[in-house]
């Protein structure tokens, strides 16, 4: 499924940044408006809109203008599927490092 | 805490391409050198080795050399502090659309 390997790298991509998460984090309260979300970065205020564009971009975020304000809110459709390739493979990880483990513990009684 | 911010940056950040997704999918099988899991890839091997340092500098995998022969492993705890990170916010993102639901469900009520 290219599309959704396509969703992945976005989403993934979007969360490989402290201060995109962070962003992430303030709107989990409620939605905020761009000078809210950048007051606490110290940060020019064109990089600052990079950063909420990456997230608007992978459907982490929505926003709305109303007059000359635009404010974002939260979406976290994306953050789903992101979450379900990693619980699948951590959960498969972990049954192989449990057979390796077993494995080896087998090796050691054979050698005693 | 910075350290564990610059841990979510570098996994996130190792997820959000394919091939390295897919490599960490190769080794939930079982152990694999790089030639092993370069080969469904048509991709320069130089290339391919640098998409194998990132996942390395992470910590997501572990490798081995044994005379000229590199194997690679799954290593998954790093994996488990960006699944908390992804569990953690989308619950709580779940919450202020159900309580967003809510209250636009009574605002409709009202209206009746």
């Amino acid at each position: 499924m290219p599309n959704q390997s396509i969703e992945l790298d976005r989403v993934f991509y979007a969360l490989a940044d402290p201060t995109r998460r962070a962003v992430l984090e303030r709107l989990s309260d409620h939605p905020a408006t761009v000078s809210e979300l950048a007051q606490p970065f110290d940060m020019a205020l064109p990089s600052f809109t990079q950063h909420l564009n990456v997230l608007e971009a992978c459907g982490l975020v929505r926003s709305q203008k109303t007059g000359r304000v635009r404010t974002y809110q939260i979406a976290p459709r994306p953050l789903k599927a992101a979450e379900r390739w990693m619980v699948k493979h951590r959960a498969m990880w972990k049954i192989r490092l449990n057979q390796l483990d077993d494995y080896l513990n087998t090796m050691k009684e054979k050698k005693r």
